[in-house]
Formats: structure tokens, C-alpha cells, sequence
């Protein structure tokens, strides 16, 4: 879709108040076309007063502009990343990514309410949001057609890059806050933060010139552990430290108590784009970096080995879902009708100490489908299990271990490397 | 295989010197059995001096006690753990894994030598170890019959367990250094620490008694970040902070700065073990754990999508692999066949910052095979990439994503966990 | 267990009525134990009237004789097991895995309603069922305790085979049909039959002279290909050639067409049985081979690319938690929880043309859930898909792909079969 | 890259001498381009004689026209397939997926020689073929630019399908064989032929009206068996009924025994094109097909239950390779290093019978890496199996059984897909 075909029509813009948000209004509104600014309130720390992004787009030349909390949403969908452990690329809690689609999701809803059937977004052609935006609106509205500028030859030709937008901003007098020397770009939501690009493209240089917005860095945290208790009753939070808790509330808690720890700020990745390319990210996630040890606890006590198998293969691959915009698709479904019975078994009080970034165990309680047993576990000649039936045990195993020896089929395996290299 | 079978026979005696080796060499001993027994070297961090084990062996009635220096086939086994970042059930370096491996590998070559067909160990019936001797000696030399007197009703009717091993060891007045109050028991190798067992079984007891091997627990690491820089070289590490190296003092100076930096020190895990218990362990491996980090940096420089998928599976079957004892069958060597290419790729210098057990990326340089591009990576509108056809691009995306709308498939997913629940 | 800890018992017997079922009770009943038949009713095509089992079983010394009807509850199985198309080492319909499943489900249901808390079989100590047994019993009920005479020294001190059972038999004329010369075994339900042992053990003999049980042989079958249709509503087949029935009825007309014309008949594998022994089986399965094939071309129309993968991973885990008796477990629940939304949507009425083997695709209708559409499919320039968008999308394509020519990572891949080989 | 880059430059064109080689090679030369044709001889079964392709080319307008013969690189692709069990979504030998980039890799080779850098391809935009032409050269050679007239606006602009190319032909009184009512379109090479469009592109019509290329239908082959026996050698085929035999010959002889058989002609599949579109295919690959029987004959005795589970995914992964046109990327050669131990033990004599369509095991002999045994396979107490040991073997599993028991954890798994349905 091109600037040519939205003369005249009303166009949702998804907008974030951004360097971005401002210029595309502008460039948008001055060429016709009526801009209703759809902003999503998904409790981005880094902004002061979110009503003030309104504000400022009606300024810059929005109809309208109407803030959408979906607060409750990116808490539900962050539940669910934690009951499947859905790190990217087994690394970092992916939150640009899943706000992205509550943000999609909240903004269709707001749409059809209001009978726009054109989304633009302001995300470059070059990254993930785009695909998210797009896949997103067309799995659940296929009606409604997505327009990025950052594809459109029309905007292209005039702006290059960021230079050029605070160029046109500031010829506009409109009241962006950015300013020519950020030296990196953040992506805000209270499920975390992404900061990417600028000097962080430099894989020569530490990411240390970032400054947190969730936390401090594990330098900067305090010189004594803090403890940290959380009840999970069937894979949802209900008690942090002993209190009762609805589930924004329990990641909140756990974003101060790890952020002020340094718990998940400053997380270096180089991943694999959607599009295929390589980039470099810096990523702040306390909340769930301290959930997620903790669910991981509890996991390691339900999951026996074959549900733990199978678990793994799908965190990584609902990670990808969530990742590359596919978290509406069949087989995402199909991932979360496989959590659904683990996340019934996931109750019980973990304790965790969070000290300079670090996170560890405390103590386990109440834990009722737990499959540890300290008898059992023992070393020692008690309990269910009678050692000398592994005698037989190993004697069957030994059955087919034998027959790879007889078949000339066992060899010293690291040997395979080393003589490749 | 019984005792019985065994009078008048030489038996090999994998052994550690500890409480087991001395009980089961004087109880063999006693009942007419020749007992060889092979310690190996494999640096175990635990012991003042290596020597000692043999004269202890001898006192406690072994007819002859070799050490065999196994640390270059250990360290070797550890590169190959790097390079499939192989780390049990997605969480720790399973040291004590891939050293029975080794041992057992190193002794049945001894045993060849000596013409011994009998190996005994002293590992009990419902752990791991027992499962990997077997196994491994299963694979390479089946002539060769395994004796686990755990798994023996003659053994087991007289010791039930640690308390009647030491009034036993006692008795005769053999030179064991286990005591009564020891809380947990400790596996020992250069590339790390296995604590289990005793107090360790109780869930809700933190693991804060257990006294490192290997460093010190992040509270007790210096307050400033020490810089620790590795050069690989396909694969293999090369350089440490700039100084040539050969694999092993690599893997040992990463334990030194790692270690006394916290990092990787009491890694906390309730896990899966083979014989289908849970089980909880307390890890050390700093050197692991510090390289691991930079081996990543590295692989996510290397692996495009594609790669890093097929990788991650690898890398939790052969952690499976090596916790299992199935190290030498035909599926290890299947996975380090796929891994063999990526050895081939991983060279580069990565720096990252140890402080208080976390591990900060400083820099990445000279990695010839990267991916990562700046100026493709950048949201600007530079390099190769042309934001116009990322328009193409989610166009025909969007025809499946479309399609699935028109089918009646698309759907908010963390409604099935809810649902469920 | 072992026979003495059974003397004045009552046990329940899971009796096929075959030369095992016939040698056990006796033997038990002997020996002071108290013997309850239990037969499951699962529609064996080898039994001429299933009423006769409880006659042979009181006339071999058993308390009591039952029947139990478990055909409903083994047609549901089997529609679980065509959702998921879950074909063991994906290759066959292991219908005695299933319905394994089936017969201790409900003999332990049973059992309860009778007080009983020992469950005896005659399934051997080398093969699969003796492990389907015991692992549904110790995970729906574990207070129930299994006893296999085959494991039992007491037994194998007697019986060594099958010769020795036929010789015990007929010493105390027992009304057994075997005979000494039966050439190979079969297991039996009206999901399918599994011929093993015997002649069949012989690799280098074709397995020409098994007498079909289901249907003849492809050479045997009509010269003309016979229409099946089937009509499958939310993944349950609901019409067979356009007349409404039960899923039981549907499966047994399956197997009536698909049996007569040679489809499922003689299906030849060499298998990894779950103790690590390799085995031969030959497999006849009419109708879930029929209805496989017609479940086949439903799934292509409605999972896309990423569905599919991950369907397809499931369906191969699926088969060998049935096969390996792991089917009441976590796991199993998450793959049926996966294959839930996939269920939903396989609705659709598909022909297939069945001959001499063989099963040929007539045509498909009404599959609302499809996703083929015949304008977007064709290679014209016509429909919703812009031919212009490819070069968009392969350029995006086409950044990663140069990327790994640049990076020195591309390569011939078949030379490294060859290289190494 | 559009036609007016290309005036007064030399342009491969890699054509297959039908409809669209002439309509593109008239079209480009009529424009100002040097076309110098390029043609893959791959054995292509429907060419009654090669060498007239390069005299209809000149006709149409090529400079130059040359007959590339890459017969034994695409019977290299073949058996590297077939060591794979590499069909696509788990059903047929994607034979057009494979020949692609062997023909690409061929035409970069053959432009170097000539200095050449665009390579145009008449294939649409799409299908399959322009990825894999493109993704091959930019891994290979990405200094050679793609140039697709089915995605060039200027060539759109004219022809809308098949129809106006023959009217442009006919008007040009070009050498074309395509005739307005040709219901479908066929690629052919020797390892297959894959027939699709026109009425295929009804899926309620059944593809009986297909002319095979390589064989008869089944209902058309004769009344009788015929034997096929293969001697596999470390993954070669070596001799074919007795007579030795290179691997190109061998795959010719399999497709005349296959193809007169039935075996391999007509296999339907609604199937996932790379661009998310679904497509129908018919396909013909007899040899590749009886051939591919014989290798899994061979594998299901070489492959223990874990190196199964790891080469299954293994298969689906690299034929998704082959498919999606990444047959030169990392991912592939990991996989491709993961066959390679598993190609070096396959070695023995496979014989079958080919019948209407069907083939059936007749016999393998001098396999000497099987782990199948006699003995051990047997359900009687003899061989190295100790049914004893089976006891304890259950019992140890059975600690895990009642673990999840007592956990709340095991239920009956049919009934999760009945509830959600």
C-alpha cells in the first residue's frame, strides 16, 4: 500500500509518541489523510506521563488521539511466555515481541469499534515489528490493510533515517524528546525493554553506556541478598512475598525487587532476525528474569524426563512464534494445548535470593505434583526403590549397548570433531 | 555378576580413594578377590595430593594401585561440551557426566593392557555413574563384565549405606578421610564439581552450607569486575587473555578467574535422573561456565536461523547423551558429525567481564565467519538491504497468514492455557 | 513378585485364551493360587467365538472366567491414534501397543470393582507388553502389583518355551488350540494384527507364508479398485461411503474394504522393541491403513508449513509413547493437548480408490477448514497473489543467503557423506 | 532486477527448451539481450532427443546454446537423498526440488568459464523454482544477479499465463511442443517427474487423466511380482540384481523395474510451496521410490531407537532443506554430517518384490553393521537376553510410573482431544 491510495481516508496509526509517531503524523495529516493516533498503554516505564503522548500527537497533527489500556492483556500474555519459558534463542524474555502483538491485537479491537480498516505503524523495513504488525493484523483481520511508510518509496525519498525525521520535526517546532545524540533506540513496555541499534552496532563495544530503565546494573545493586517468594497456583502468581497478588501486580513487584538487583538488565544477544538478518539487542526484563528462575524451579520438580523433552522443544519454538509474529497461527495453539496440562500441575512456593544480577535458590514448598521425593532421591539403600534391581536394569540396557559393540557401531565420538577441524 | 563369581579373580577397581573405594577394596580383599585398583587423573580439584589415593589403596588391602593421567582426554571431552554447548536439561555443565566417560574409556584401555575382564565400581544402584560405566564399557568392550557391589545382595546385606562404610573403614582402621557429620557428598574433576545428597535432599534448605571447591560463592567475589578474554581457533581455545595456551591450562585459568569471581559456583538444579528419579544437585564448573558464555557470543555471531535451531536440539540430546552414558553410540556420533561444521566456524576473540557470578559481553573481534554485518543490521536505510521489498516480503507473507483467516484457524492463543486451567 | 508371595491370592489373570493363558493357570492354580480370568472383548478377528475363552479358562483352573467390552473404548483410541497419525518409527499402525493400553485400563477398572490387587499376564520378559502392563498399572493404579511368570524363576525354572507349554498342556489335556508346528505367533483386536516369532525371525525368508487374518494379500485381491469414502467431522470419521456410523462401525468397514482388496496387509518391519532388542514383525491393519491415508489427505489441506512440523514431530513421539507404553503419562497428555486444536478442524469428505495394495486419491469435499485455494495455488498471475511481491520477498531471502557466502559458510553438502565415507 | 538493467548484456538464460524458454529467450533477444542458453542435461525422461532443445533455442533467438550434462551430479543428489530418507513432509521424493540446484550449481559453473553474471529463469513467482534458483546462486556466487521475467512487470505486462505465450510463439512461428489444451505441466529429470497446474489444480477431480512419464499405473502393470534385489555399500548402491552397477545406472534400472511395476507413479500431495501457498502435486520417482524401501529396509536394521529418533527429524529437516532451495547452507551440512556415520554402515543385500504399486520385503542378507539378532530377537529364554533381568528393569521404571502417580500427573490421554472437540 502506498501514501497515494490513503489521500482522503482515515488511517489508525499505531503510535508509541516517538521520534517516529510525530513525523509520520505530520507527513501523513499535511498530505491528506485523516490520522486517528491509537497509542497502547502497556505501562512503559520510560514514559512520564503516558497521557501526554495524546497530547503530542494531536500536536502533530492527529484527528485524534486515544490511549488504549491494555495493561491487563501484556500481563496475561507474559503468564503465558513464563508457563512455556519462551526465551529467544534460549536466551532473552522477548517483550517487544509479545507487546507487539497485545499491541496489534488491543488496536484491531479499537478499529472495529471505530470502522478504520487501515493500521499504519511507524517500524522500519528492516526489522521484526513490521512482521509482527502485519502477520498479527492479517491471522485476525484480514480486512484491515497495514501501511508502513518506512516501505513506502514516497517517505522514503525524504527521510533516510533519524537524522532526517528530527530535521523535519524541528522545521515543524512538534514536541519530540528526541534528540540528535541518543546513542541507541528503546522499545518500552512494563514486561521489559529493547535497546537496539546506534553504537550498540558496534559488537567491539560494551554495552555500557546504556543507562537502565527497569534496574541498575549488577554493579550498581545492593551489597546484600534480597529474598524473594513466589506462590504460583496452576501456573499463574498469586502471592509475592507472602501477599496476595493479581498477576500485573506480581510482575511489577518482581521488576522492583530484580531490577533494584540487577536481575535481567543488560542482556547482551546477537539474533537472527526474521528477515535473516544478524542484530545486536541489550535487553532489561527483571520481572521475568526472577519469575523465570523461579517457574523454572518448580518445572524441574513436576516434569519428568520425557514432558521435559518435549517442554524444551516447544519453549523454543513458542519463542519463535513469538518472535517472528506468528503467535496467532495454528501452531501456536497447538503449543499452548501442550502447556495447558503442565501449567495445571504448576503450584508451589519458590524462594529465591536476587543479589548483583544473580538469582539463587532458596527453598521449595507446597509443592503437591511434585515428583521429587527425598527417600527416593537418596542415595543410600531406603525407600521405594531397591538398588539391586539395576542389576537387571542395566543388564537389559546392556542388551542393546552390546549389540552396537558386536556391530561395529560404538566409537570414541569426540574424534568425529577434531579430525573434521 | 556376584561376589561369588569373583573369588580367586583380579578385578579392576575404578576408584576415587574415597569412603566407597577403601570399603569395597578391603571387602574384596577380605573374600579373595585381587583387587587392581585405577584411579585416574583427572584433576580433581578436591584432592592435596593425587599420590596419597594409591598408598591408601595399598593400605586398604589393593594388590596394586595405578593413576593414570587422563586430564588431556578430559579437557579434549570439555571442548567437545563447548562446542554443543551441551549442558544438561538446558541448565548445567554435567562434569561428572562426561568424567565417567573418560575414566571409564581410560581404565578398559588400562585393563587391555593388564588383561583384566572384570571392572568394579563403587557407584550405588539408583544414581547415574553406574548406569555411564556400564554403558560405556558395554559399548567399547563387552568382553569386559561390570561388578557393582551396591547392586550386590552380599554387599548390600551388610552396609545399608555411608554410617555402616565408616564403622566398617574404622574397624580395620583404614586410612579414610570421610567423617560421620559430612552433610553431602562431593564428585570431583578439573572441569568441575558435583555436590549431592545428605542435607542437599531437602527442598526447602537453601544450599548456602555447601563450601566451594572451585572459587566462591558470588557474596564472597571481589567488588570489581575482572576482564577474562579467550581466542578460538575452529573450535578450540587458543589464547587466553592474549597468551597461547593449550586446551587444558585454557579450561584451568577459566576456572581460576571464573571461580574467584563467583561465577558458576552452587548452580542449583533438581534433575531427571537416568534411572527416572528426581534428584538435586549443587554444580561448580567456572571455567565451563565462563567459556561457555563466550563460545555463545561466538555461535550467535555464526548460526543463521536454520543453524541455531538444528543446533539447540543438538545440544540438549547430547547433554542427554553424555548424562546418560550413551556417549559412545551411534547417535553421539551422528550429533558431533553435525557439529563438525560448526567447529570449523567458531573462531574469534570474544571479552566479556566476570563479576560476582555474572558475565558481562565487553567485545567481540576478528570472527572471519560472522554473520553480523553493521550496516545491514542498522534500522537506517544503508547497506544491502532495501526497505522496499520487505513490502514483497509480507505481502506473500500475508497471503498464508491470510489464508489461515479465511480457514478459521487464526486465534488468541493464551486463551487455551486459561482455558485449561 | 514371585510365586510364593502369590500362594492363597486372588489374582486377576489378563487372558487372551491362548497357549500362554492356558499354561499359567493351571501352573497357578496348582500351586494354591486363586485365578480370576479377565478377557477383554476387543473384536479378535482370530476368534471364532470369544465366549469360548471363559470356557477354556474354568476348564484350565481358573476361579472365575469375564468377558469385558472394550471395544468402544479401543475405536476411541484408535481415532487418537489416526489424529495424530501415529505410526511407530513411522512406518505401521501398532495396534498391540494400544490396545494394550486399552485391555489393563479396563482390567484394572475391573479389578477394582472385584477387590483385586494383583494383575498376572503371560507376556514374556523380552518383549514390549510385559512393559505396557506394568507402566499403565504403576500409573493409573500402583497400588495394584504385577506378577509375569515369565519373569518369575520359579516359572522359567519349568517352561522354557513354547514346546514345554504345548507338553504341559496336553499332559493335563487342557483345551488348547496351538499346536507345535505354528509357525510364527499373532497377536489380535479389530484394530489390527501383529505376527511375530517363529519362522518370522529369519531375515532372509519373505513372510509369503503368513495366513492374512484382515484380508488377502495384494495379489490376491480383485482386479478392479474399489471407492471408499469417508465423511470426518472435527476429526471423528462420522459417514464410510455416504451412510452415518458409530467410530467403531467405521473402523470395521475400513477394514472390511481396505481388507479385501490387499490394503494394510503384510506390512514388513524390523523394529526397536522398548528393552533395546531389535525384532521382526508383520503387521496387517485394513482400516486404520484406509482411513489413515484418507486422515493424511485432510491434515495437507488444513496444516500449514510450521503446523505441519510440529504435528509431524508429535505424531512420531505419540507412536512411541504407545508403542513404549508411556500413554497415561505428562507427555501424552501435552501431545493430545497439541493435536486438540488440530482435531477441531479435520472436517472434510475424502475418496480414496483402494487396489491390490494400493490407495489412490479420488477426490476431497467440503473441508471448510482448508487452506488450498485453487486461484492462489495456480502458477498464472491471477488471485490474491502479486507475482511482483517475490522479488521483494527473495531479495529479503537473498541478504541472508549472501551473508553466508560471505561468511565462508556455504558449501556442496553431499560431498561430506562422501568424504567421510 | 528489471529488463532494462539488462539491454546490451549477456544474460544465461537456464532453460528447459519449452514454453517458457522460447517465450523468454524471443522476448529478451527481441529487447537487446544476448540470451546464451543454457540447458541441464538431467536425464530428463519426456526429451525424445536432447540435443534438439539447443536448435530450438538458437531458433528463438539465442546467441549460443548449450547442452550441460549433470547426469551423475544429479545421481549424487539422489543417493545423498536416499541415505536421508529425505522425502518432503514426510511423503514423496521432491525430485524437481533436488534437480534445481544441481542444474544451478551446473549453470554458475558454466558461466564462470563463460563470464557471465545474470542468470534469467523462466520460473513463475510463485512456485518453488524461483526460490531455489535464487537462494542456490546467491550462497554460490552471489555476484551473479537473478533476473525473473515472471516477476518483471515489463514481461507481466505482456503475458498474463500459458495462453499468451503460445499466441506470442505462434505469432513468432517459434519451435514451441506446448499446445493450447495441455491439461498440466510437467518437470522431468531422471530421478522423477512432478506433474501439477491446470485441472491437478482441482481437488475433486482425481489425477487419473495423467499420462506417466516413467511407468504404468498401477491397475496398467502386469499380473506378476518382480524381483528387485540391491547391494547397498557404505550408502551406494554397488549392484543391482547381482550385476554390478555405477549409481546412475543403478537409478535407472530401479525406475524401468519400479516404473513398469507401478511402483512410484501417480502419488498425490497437497503440499506447502515455500511462499505459504498451498499446491497439488502428482509425482513420479519409481526408482527413487523402490530403491528408497530398500535403504529403510536396511536402516530399520542399523539404527538403535535413539540414532532412529535423531535420523527421523533429520529426514524431514533436510528434505524442508531441499524443498525451500537452502541445500547449501550450514543447517544442511550439519545434517549431511550427521548422516555421514550412519551412510558408512550401510552395507548389505535388500531383496523385494515389486507388485502393482507395492513393494514387499522378500529377504537381506550380509548386513554386517545390523543390530538385529536371531537370538536375542526370539520371545524364548535363550540367547544373551536373561528374562530375570527384565524384572528389575520394570521395577526401576516403575519408580518413575508411580512417581507420576502419586503426583497427580497420569491420566487417560484420549480424552483430552474428546473434551476440546
Amino acid at each position: 500500500m502506498t501514501l497515494n491510495e490513503l489521500r482522503g481516508k482515515t488511517v489508525a496509526l499505531a503510535s508509541s509518541g516517538g521520534l517516529d509517531s510525530c513525523t509520520v503524523t505530520k507527513w501523513l495529516a499535511d498530505r491528506g489523510v485523516n490520522v486517528v493516533s491509537l497509542t497502547a498503554d502497556i505501562g512503559q516505564p520510560d514514559e512520564v506521563d503516558i497521557d501526554d503522548i495524546s497530547k503530542r500527537m494531536l500536536a502533530c497533527g492527529a484527528r485524534e488521539a486515544v490511549l488504549i489500556d491494555l495493561k491487563t492483556d501484556l500481563a496475561e500474555a507474559g503468564i503465558a511466555m513464563l508457563i512455556g519459558q519462551a526465551r529467544y534463542e534460549g536466551g532473552y524474555w522477548n517483550t517487544t515481541g509479545i507487546a507487539r502483538y497485545v499491541t496489534t491485537r488491543g488496536l484491531l479491537a479499537e478499529m472495529e469499534r471505530r470502522d478504520i480498516d487501515v493500521l499504519a505503524h511507524g517500524a522500519t523495513g528492516r526489522g521484526n515489528d513490521q512482521v509482527r504488525f502485519q502477520l498479527v493484523a492479517n491471522m485476525l483481520k484480514p480486512s484491515v490493510t497495514v501501511y508502513a511508510p518506512w516501505r513506502d518509496p514516497a517517505f522514503l525519498d525524504i527521510f533516510g533515517g533519524r537524522k532526517e525525521m528530527i530535521d523535519f520535526c524541528n522545521a515543524y517546532n512538534l514536541p519530540i524528546t528526541a534528540t540528535y545524540e541518543k546513542p541507541y533506540s528503546t522499545d518500552a513496555n512494563f514486561l521489559g525493554l529493547t535497546h537496539e541499534a546506534g553504537k550498540l552496532e558496534y559488537l567491539d563495544v560494551a554495552a555500557d553506556f546504556i543507562e537502565p530503565g527497569m534496574g541498575v546494573f549488577p554493579a550498581q545493586a545492593p551489597d546484600k541478598p534480597e529474598s524473594f517468594s513466589v506462590r504460583i497456583d496452576a501456573g499463574r502468581p498469586v502471592q509475592i512475598n507472602g501477599e496476595d497478588t493479581d498477576i500485573a501486580t506480581a510482575i511489577q513487584k518482581a521488576n522492583e525487587i530484580g531490577g533494584r538487583n540487577g536481575v535481567g538488565i543488560g542482556i547482551h544477544t546477537v539474533e537472527n532476525r526474521f528477515v535473516g538478518i544478524k542484530s545486536r539487542g541489550v535487553y532489561e526484563s527483571p520481572g521475568l528474569c526472577l519469575l523465570g528462575v523461579c517457574y523454572e524451579f518448580l518445572l524441574q520438580q513436576v516434569l519428568d524426563r520425557r514432558a521435559r523433552k518435549f517442554y524444551d522443544s516447544i519453549s523454543s519454538s513458542l519463542a519463535e512464534q513469538i518472535y517472528q509474529g506468528y503467535y496467532c497461527d495454528l501452531s501456536t495453539q497447538m503449543m499452548q494445548g501442550a502447556l495447558a496440562p503442565v501449567a495445571k500441575l504448576l503450584t508451589g512456593t519458590i524462594t529465591v535470593a536476587a543479589y548483583k544480577g544473580t538469582v539463587l535458590f532458596q527453598s521449595s514448598e507446597d509443592v503437591p505434583h511434585s515428583l521429587y521425593s527425598e527417600e527416593t532421591a537418596s542415595m543410600e539403600d531406603v525407600g521405594d526403590y531397591d538398588h539391586r534391581d539395576s542389576e537387571g536394569f542395566l543388564n537389559v540396557l546392556g542388551v542393546g549397548a552390546k549389540a552396537q559393540h558386536a556391530a561395529g557401531q560404538s566409537a570414541i565420538p569426540e574424534q568425529v570433531i577434531r579430525r573434521e577441524v
